[in-house]
C-alpha cells in the first residue's frame, strides 16, 4: 500500500519543503523550510501535512496510522542535525509543536513547548544545562500547558469547577508567590519549581482523574493531536469567519527542536519587522526580551526592549536595544533580515530566539501592515527595484486602501485637549468613543450603534469579536506585536497598546488614570497614529491629502480598464467625488434631492403630490416641484461638466414621506388646511403590506404619468440651459424597477414628447441615453428584450438580492447573522454579491442584453460597486463601469485594477 | 415589383380560399370559401386579407397602394356571377363590408351594408324591385351606417355636440315618428324616408363638416378602411383583451354581394346552430325574422321566430316557424345544416337570408357552445363515428369543463320559491347577487367581493366589463343569438335574456317586475338552465353528478400522463379532491390546520408558540402542539391510504397570528396572565417591513430547530401508528423558501436524528420522500446543489411570481389591472403562469435539478397548477405532477390530457 506523505523534514540548511509549499505545510511550515534552503540558522523540525489535519477530522478525530511511524522517523533527523536524542536520559531533546495554517491565524491556535521532559529526561538535562531553575521552569511550563492544551482542551477532561485547569494552576502559582512575597516568577528557587511542578501534578490528578503523562512519546503524540484539535477551537472559528477563511483548509503541525532564550543573559527572544510595519519606513523594526521565551514577547506581559535605534519610542526608550547589548547578533540578524527581504521580495516579520549567544530563526512570514505602511513600502520597493509597478497595485489590499481613508482626530481640536496617557501607536487612525470594558459590553454598543472604546488589560483571542465591534482599542499592557496589535493592525482599526497608565476596576466598572476615574460609558478619544488617549470628545476629519497615495493611484490608473463612478445626490457630494477619481454619476436619485437640509419647503411640495386626490391636483403639485428638481439637476450637471451623470426617475417609498401617527398627521391637515380624516384616509390609502415590492419606480411613472413628464422635463429643460451656456452637460437617465421593455416604451413615449417641446422651446437638440436599473430578477430574464429600448443597464443589486433571496433588507438582519453562523451561507450578501445566486442572474442579464444590443454601456450602482470583491466580479462579467459611494471610489479603482491583471495573469 | 395577394375571390361554387386559411382571410372569408367549396349558395363577394390589415396600422392608417385596384378587380367577377354591375345606374350591384378576424369578435368590429346607393344607382334599383320604399330604406340604413362607422370613427370627424351623428340621426327618426304618430319604422313611407334621407345627409353637412359621399366608388374605399380601424375601436381592444387575442394579428375584410331579407314576405333572415348549443342535443336549432335584415335578429330589436318545432319554447311558441312558413327552403337549409356538420365535424353556427324566396348562406363558423353541451357533442359525435376519442377530449375546453362544475340553484330551496319572471336560458347554471344596473356598479360589487346579477335593457359590446363582473346576467330584450346571449354563454356565466317583464328605471336605480319594485342591491337568483328568475336568495349547490362527466373524465385520462394532484389540508378536502380524481395530496400546509372550525385551542398554543420568549417557552408549546399535528395528519394519511401526501413544514405569517389592536392585546394579556407591556414587546419584536421577505418557512425551522423537530415527529409518528395497523401511509415532507442546500441540510440533520427515535420507539422502519419547496429566486439558480438532497421539488409558483416581478400581491392589484390595461404585461401572472419571465426560473429549475439528480420528482402546488395554459407549460417542462384546489382538479386533468395531445402532434 502507498501511504500518504504527511511528514516533512527540514533542518541542517536544507529542506524537503518550500516557501511556495503553503497549502501543503501551512505558512511557517513552508516558510521554516524556506529559510534552511537560504542558509539561515533554524532548529531543525518536521512539519506535518494540513492534509494529515483534514484525514484527522475526516477520521472522527483520530490520527492516521501511518503518521506517528513517520515522526519518529524524521524525529531521527532532528537528532542528527541537533546532536542531541530525544527521551534520552543524557542528551536529552526538547521540541515544540506548534500549529501552522496557510493563512497567519496567530494566537487562535495551541502550542505545547518544553516536550520530551520527564523523570527520565530530566536529569541529564540538568547535568549538561547546569542549570537546574531553568530545567524545572520549563518543566512547570510544560505540565501547565499541557494540562490545558492537551488534557483539557484535546482530550476534554475537564474539572468539576467550572473554571479550566490553566485558571487553577495559575491561581496555585500566585498563591505560592503571595505566601513567598515574591513578585516576579524569576525569584522563584528551582526546588520551589521542583515542588510545584509536584503539586500540579497532584492537582492535575486530582481535578481531571488523569495522570500527567511522564512518557516524552505521549507527550509528542498528544501534542501533535492537540494542535488539530485546536483548529475546531472556538476561537479559531471565530477568527476564520471573521477573515473567511474556509474551515476545510486545516493546520499543519511543526515540530522543531526546542531552543531556549531563557538559559540567562546570554539567551534572549525576540520578534522584529524586516520594515517598520505601522509607518513602512525601510527600518529595522522589532522588540526583544532578554533570558525570556517566545510567548513571554508575544503575549504582552512584559514591555519589551526595543530591538535597535529604530525601534525605541517613549515608552522604551530607557531600556537597552539588542543593537547596543549584543552588536555581533544584532549585525547578524540585520544580514539575515537583508538576505530574507531580498528572497521574498517583501517586508517579513520574523522569529528569533538566541541561546546561549547563538541567534536560531524560528518563524519568517511576510508581515501584516497597516494600508499607510503598505503603501510607502510598496512604492520604495518599487523605487529601490524591487517590484514592478504591477506588483505595486497588488500589494495594497482595497481595505488597506480604504483604512488610509478613515477619518483621524481633528489635528486643530486635539490641540485644545490634555493627553491624559500614552500607550504604543499600534494602530493608526483615530477613534472617539464610549468606554467598554468587555467584548460583551462592545457588541452591545455596536448594536445599538454606539462608538466605543474596548479599554482592556490586554487582549487575547476569546476578545475578538469585542475588537471587531470597537471603534478603537486601549490596552493597558503588550507591545506592538502583541495580541491586541497584530489583530488592530490586520483590519486597520486604531489601536493603542502598552499603556501602563490604565488600571482598570472591572467590579466597579471603572478604570482609573493617574488618579481620575471614568466610568464605563464616558468618552475617551484616540489618536492611534501617535498613541495618545484624551478624555474629551474630539472631532474627527478625513485624512490629509497624501502624495503618495496620489502616486499610487496614478499606477492604479494605468492598469485599470472598468470605470469608476459615484452615487451622488448634490452637487457637493459630485464635486467631493471628482475629487476621490470618480469618472461620472452612476445613481443620482431624484427623490433624494428632498432629504437634505434646506429641502422642508420641497419636501413639502412632494408631499402635496404624493398626497393629491386625483391628477389635477397632482399636476399643481408637480408644477411647483419642477423648478426645485430644475435647479438642483442643474447645478449638479455643471459640476460635473462633460462626465456622465446617471438621473434615476423617483423610486420614493410613498408611505415614508408622510406623517404616521395621528399627532402629525393631525398637524399636517392643520397646516393644509385639510379635514383630518381626508389627510388619514388618503395616507391609510398609502399604506402596503410589503411596500418593498409594491407602489414603486416605474410602476408610479405608469400609473401618473405626469409625475414621469416633470421629470423629463426639468431633466431637459436644465441640460438646454446649460448647452446654451456653453457648458458640455452629459445626461443619462434610468427607470428604476423595470420588469419588462413595455414600460420602457410606455416612458419613452413620454420622454420623446418632452424631449421634442423642450427642444422646441430652446431651438437645440438635446442628447442623453435612455437606460434603465436592472434590480427585479424578471428584468435579468427579459434583458434581451429591454435592451432593445435600453441604451445601458444600471444593476441595482441591493433590490436584486433582496428579491432573488426572498431577503427583506429591513428585516432579515437577524436571520443572515445565524445564517452565516451556522454556516448556511458563507457571508452577508448585502455586502459582498452572492456569486453563486444573484450572480448569475447579473450574467444572464448582460449576456441578454448584449445579444440585442452589442454596444449596451453596464454599470451597477448597488453599495457592491464599492465591495472589491464584487467589483472583481463585475469586472469579470464585462461591466463598463462601478458606481460606489464617493469615500469608496478609490477602493473600487483599485480592485477593478487588480482585478484587471488577476485576469491578465489567468 | 412583386405585389403581395391581398384580395381573394369567392362565389359560384368556388374560391380561392380554404377553411384552413383562417390567418389569412379570417374566420368568416375562410368559410365563405369553404362553402363556396361545397357548392352551397354564397352571394359572390371579396376577401382583404388580414395582413392587409397589419400593413394598413403599419403605414399609418393608410392602405396598400396595390389594394384598391386588386379590389376593383374582383369586383368584376362578383358581377360575372350575381349578373349585377356595382356603380351601375341600370342593374347596380351592392355590397356589405364586413370584418372577419382569425377568432370570432361578435359585434365588436364595425359593418357598413347597402354600399353603392347613390344618386346614381337608386333609380335603377327602384325600376328593377319596383320596390321605391325598400330602396329608400335601404338608402337611410346606409347613410346613418356611414356616417357613423365611416365618417365619425374612422375619419375622425366629430359633431360639436359631444354625442355621436349615429345617436343624432336615432333621434331625427325617432322625433319624425313621433310626429307622425308612427309605432314601427315600417309604416314610414317611401317618400318620407327619401325626406329623411336628405334631412339626414343635411344634418351630417352641418355637425360634421362634410358630404355624404354620393359615390359608389368612394363609399367602398370609406368601408373597408372603416372596418380595418375599427379593430382598433375601444370595444375590440377590450374583448380582445379578456379573450387573449394578440393584437397584432389583424382583422380581413369581406366585401360581398347584398342579398335582401327585407323585400317582402317572402324574404327572410335568420341565425342557427346545426345542434342546440345550451344542451347539446343533435336538433336544428335557429331563429328568424321575416322580412327582416340579419342585425334585426343579433341586435335583439324585436324577438324572433323560432326556426322549427325544436326550437319552440315559452318564449316563441306563438310564433311562426320556418318548417311551417318555408317547408321547401327549410328542408334546402336542414340539408346544408347536414352537409356542413359533415365536411366540418362539428357543430356549426350559420347566418342565411332568404331573398324573394331564395336561400342564400351568409356566414358559418363553429358554434360556441355550453360546456354541458360540447360535453353532449363531444361524445354523440364519437358515438356516431364523426370524431374520434382524441378529438372528444379537444373538443372541450378546460374553462367549459369547469362551467361544468359550476354550482347552480339548490333545487329543492328553489322549490319554496315563486318564479316571479321567465326568460331565454342564455347562461346555464345559478347565481344569487345584488341588481346592478350599470356595468360600473356590477365592477364596484366585484370589486367589493359582493356576488351581482347585472340587469340591463340588454346588452351591448360597451358592457362586457360589467359583464365580466357579474356573476349572473339578466337583460329584459334579445333572443338566444343576442349580444348578451353569446357573450355569458362564452364565459360560461348564468345568463337569461329577453325577460320582457323586467322594466328598469334607470333614473330611479330600481326595476320593476309585474308591478313589484326592487332597488338596485336587492338580491335576485337566477337559474339559468331553466330561465327563471327569482327575488329571494336561493342556496346554491354544486353541478349533480354527470354520467357523461365520468365518461368523458374516463378517455381524458387515457392520454394524460402527468399526475394530478391537491392541494388540502384537513382529512374532508382530501376526501372531496379523491372524489374529484386527485392522485394524492401536492400540498397539505401544516399551519392550516390551526385555521379552520373547532380550532380555537391548536390555535392558541400556535400563539403561545410564536410569542415565546425563549426555547425553553416554544418547546413546552411545542409540546401541547404535538398531539394535535399528529391527529390531523394521521386522519389524513389514512384518507389518502396509498397515495401520496405533501405535508409542507409551517410557513405561518407570524405576525398574523396575533392580535394587533391594543384591545385584543391586553385581552390575551389578561388570558395568559402576562403583562400587557410584555406581551406588547413581543409582538412588536414580530413586526417586519415586508413580511413576505421576512421570518418565514425554513428560516423559523433553522432559527428555532424545535419548530422543526415537533412536526417531524408528529409526521413520523402518525406515519408509524398507521403502519402499525396495517395502513399505508405514503410520507411526503417538504421544506418551504429554501434558497440554498445548506438550509435542507440543516433541517435534514433534525429529521433523520428524530426518524430514528421514532423507529426504535415503534420498532418499523419509516419511509418517506424528503424535498422542497422551489419557490424563491434563488433556489431555481441553484437547483442543482439543493438537488443532491432534496427527493423531489414542488414549484411554488405563487411566491416565485412575487419575487420575480417584485409584485407583492397584497399590494399590487391595482397595479396590475393598469399593466394589462396599458398593455404592459398581457394578462395577470398570478392567474397564468408568467413564461417569458418566471417560467424561465421554472425551467432552469427543472433542468438544473435533474442535472444531479435525474430521478428527482417535480410538481407545481402554486394556484397555477389549476390554470390550463400554465398546466400545459409544466407538462411541456417536464413535470411529473400538478397540484391545484380540490374543484380544479378535473379541470387540470383534462389540461394535462389535452397538453400531452398538443405535444405528440408536434
Amino acid at each position: 500500500m502507498n501511504e500518504i506523505k504527511y511528514v516533512y523534514s527540514f533542518g541542517g540548511k536544507t529542506a524537503e519543503g518550500r516557501a511556495d509549499m503553503k497549502n501543503l505545510l501551512g505558512g511557517k511550515g513552508a516558510n521554516l523550510a524556506e529559510m534552511c534552503h537560504l542558509g539561515l540558522p533554524v532548529p531543525a523540525g518536521l512539519t506535518i501535512t494540513t492534509e494529515c489535519c483534514t484525514a484527522y477530522y475526516d477520521n472522527n478525530c483520530q490520527l492516521p496510522c501511518s503518521l506517528m511511524p513517520e515522526v519518529w522517523e524524521a524525529m531521527k533527523q532532528i537528532e542528527t542535525v541537533m546532536g542531541l536524542k530525544y527521551d534520552d536520559a543524557e542528551n536529552p531533546l526538547l521540541v515544540s509543536c506548534r500549529s501552522g495554517a496557510r493563512s497567519s491565524m496567530p494566537g487562535m491556535m495551541d502550542t505545547v513547548l518544553n516536550i520530551g521532559l520527564s523523570s527520565k529526561t530530566i536529569p541529564g538535562l540538568i547535568k549538561k544545562t547546569n542549570n537546574p531553575r531553568f530545567v524545572y521552569d520549563s518543566y512547570r511550563r510544560l505540565i501547565m500547558m499541557y494540562a490545558d492544551v492537551v488534557m483539557e482542551k484535546s482530550e476534554g477532561l475537564e474539572p468539576a469547577e467550572g473554571k479550566g485547569i490553566r485558571k487553577i494552576l495559575d491561581e496555585m502559582l500566585d498563591e505560592f508567590k503571595r505566601e513567598k512575597g515574591y513578585k516576579t516568577d524569576t525569584e522563584i528557587t528551582a526546588d520551589e519549581l521542583l515542588n510545584l511542578s509536584d503539586a500540579f501534578k497532584t492537582k492535575i490528578k486530582e481535578m481531571l482523574g488523569a495522570e500527567f503523562p511522564d512518557d516524552a512519546k505521549a507527550q509528542l503524540e498528544g501534542g501533535i493531536k492537540a494542535v488539530f484539535k485546536s483548529w475546531n477551537g472556538k476561537k479559531a472559528i471565530s477568527y476564520r469567519r471573521i477573515e473567511g477563511i474556509p474551515d476545510d483548509w486545516g493546520t499543519a503541525v511543526n515540530v522543531q527542536a526546542m531552543v531556549f532564550g531563557n538559559m540567562g543573559n546570554n539567551s534572549a527572544t525576540g520578534v522584529a519587522f524586516t520594515r517598520n510595519p505601522a509607518t513602512g519606513e525601510n527600518q529595522f523594526y522589532g522588540e526583544w526580551l532578554i533570558n525570556a521565551q517566545g510567548e513571554d514577547v508575544v503575549a504582552g506581559i512584559r514591555t519589551p526592549n526595543p530591538l535597535n535605534d529604530a525601534t525605541k519610542n517613549e515608552q522604551n526608550k530607557h531600556l537597552a536595544s539588542m543593537q547596543e547589548l549584543m552588536p555581533e547578533t544584532y549585525i547578524e540578524l540585520d544580514s539575515i533580515r537583508l538576505a530574507l527581504e531580498k528572497n521574498y521580495r517583501d517586508m517579513l516579520d520574523i522569529e528569533f530566539t538566541i541561546q546561549e549567544g547563538i541567534l536560531y530563526m524560528l518563524q519568517c512570514r511576510v508581515g501584516k501592515r497597516t494600508g499607510v505602511a503598505a503603501l510607502t513600502m510598496a512604492l520604495e520597493m518599487m523605487h529601490e527595484k524591487l517590484i514592478s509597478d504591477k506588483e505595486v497595485v497588488m500589494r495594497l489590499s482595497p481595505e488597506q486602501l480604504d483604512e488610509l481613508l478613515h477619518p483621524i482626530l481633528d489635528s486643530d481640536d486635539e490641540k485644545k485637549y490634555n493627553v491624559i496617557a500614552r500607550g504604543l501607536p499600534a494602530g493608526p487612525g483615530g477613534a472617539v468613543g464610549r468606554i467598554a470594558l468587555t467584548s460583551e459590553k462592545a457588541m452591545e454598543y455596536r448594536k445599538d450603534h454606539i462608538a466605543n472604546i474596548l479599554v482592556r488589560e490586554e487582549t487575547n483571542p476569546e476578545d475578538v469579536e469585542g475588537m471587531r465591534a470597537a471603534d478603537g482599542i486601549l490596552t493597558a499592557r503588550g507591545g506592538m506585536t502583541s495580541h491586541a496589535a497584530l489583530v488592530a493592525r490586520g483590519w486597520g482599526k486604531c489601536c493603542i497598546v502598552g499603556c501602563d497608565a490604565v488600571h482598570i476596576n472591572f467590579d466597579a466598572h471603572e478604570i482609573t488614570i493617574k488618579g481620575k476615574t471614568y466610568k464605563e460609558g464616558d468618552v475617551l478619544s484616540l489618536n492611534g497614529t501617535k498613541g495618545w488617549v484624551y478624555d474629551k470628545e474630539i472631532k474627527m476629519m478625513d485624512a490629509t491629502e497624501n502624495p503618495r497615495f496620489r502616486e499610487f493611484m496614478n499606477i492604479v490608473d494605468k492598469y485599470r480598464t472598468m470605470s469608476v463612478r459615484t452615487n451622488a445626490d448634490t452637487p457637493e457630494d459630485a464635486q467631493n467625488a471628482i475629487n476621490f477619481g470618480a469618472e461620472g454619476i452612476g445613481l443620482f436619485r431624484i427623490e433624494h434631492m428632498f432629504y437634505g437640509k434646506n429641502s422642508e419647503e420641497p419636501l413639502a411640495k412632494l408631499r402635496n403630490m404624493i398626497l393629491a386626490n386625483n391628477t389635477k391636483e397632482r399636476i399643481l403639485a408637480l408644477n411647483e416641484l419642477e423648478p426645485f428638481v430644475h435647479k438642483v439637476a442643474m447645478e449638479t450637471l455643471e459640476v460635473m461638466d462633460g462626465k456622465p451623470l446617471t438621473f434615476r426617475l423617483m423610486d420614493p417609498p410613498l408611505h415614508e414621506f408622510v406623517p404616521q401617527t395621528e399627532e402629525k398627521q393631525r398637524e399636517l391637515a392643520k397646516e393644509k388646511g385639510m379635514l383630518y380624516e381626508n389627510i388619514k384616509k388618503r395616507i391609510d390609502a398609502l399604506h402596503e403590506i410589503n411596500p418593498m415590492m409594491g407602489l414603486r419606480g416605474v410602476r408610479l411613472g405608469i400609473i401618473c404619468p405626469e409625475i414621469t413628464e416633470m421629470q423629463f422635463r426639468a431633466l431637459f429643460e436644465a441640460t438646454a440651459e446649460l448647452i446654451k451656456k456653453g457648458k458640455n452637460p452629459v445626461l443619462e437617465i434610468m427607470v428604476p424597477l423595470t420588469i419588462a421593455v413595455t414600460e420602457l416604451k410606455h416612458q419613452k413615449a413620454i420622454a420623446d414628447r418632452v424631449q421634442k417641446e423642450v427642444e422646441t422651446k430652446f431651438g437645440i437638440a438635446i442628447n442623453y441615453l435612455y437606460g434603465t436599473m436592472i434590480e427585479i430578477p424578471r428584468a435579468t430574464l427579459v434583458a434581451d428584450k429591454i435592451a432593445e429600448v435600453a441604451q445601458f443597464f444600471s444593476f441595482g443589486t441591493n433590490d436584486l438580492t433582496q428579491m432573488t433571496f426572498g431577503f427583506s433588507r429591513d428585516d432579515v438582519n437577524a436571520i443572515v447573522n445565524t445564517y452565516i453562523e451556522e454556516k448556511i451561507i458563507p457571508n452577508d450578501p448585502f455586502n459582498t454579491l452572492d456569486q453563486e445566486g444573484v450572480g448569475q442572474l447579473v450574467q444572464l442579464g448582460t449576456e441578454r442584453g448584449r445579444t440585442t444590443n452589442p454596444t449596451l454601456k453596464i454599470g451597477v450602482c448597488g453599495e457592491h460597486g464599492g465591495d472589491p470583491l464584487s467589483v472583481e466580479f463585475f469586472y469579470k462579467t464585462g461591466f463598463n463601469y462601478v458606481s460606489c459611494s464617493p469615500f469608496r471610489v478609490p477602493v473600487a479603482r483599485l480592485a477593478a485594477a487588480q482585478a484587471a491583471i488577476k485576469c491578465a495573469k489567468n
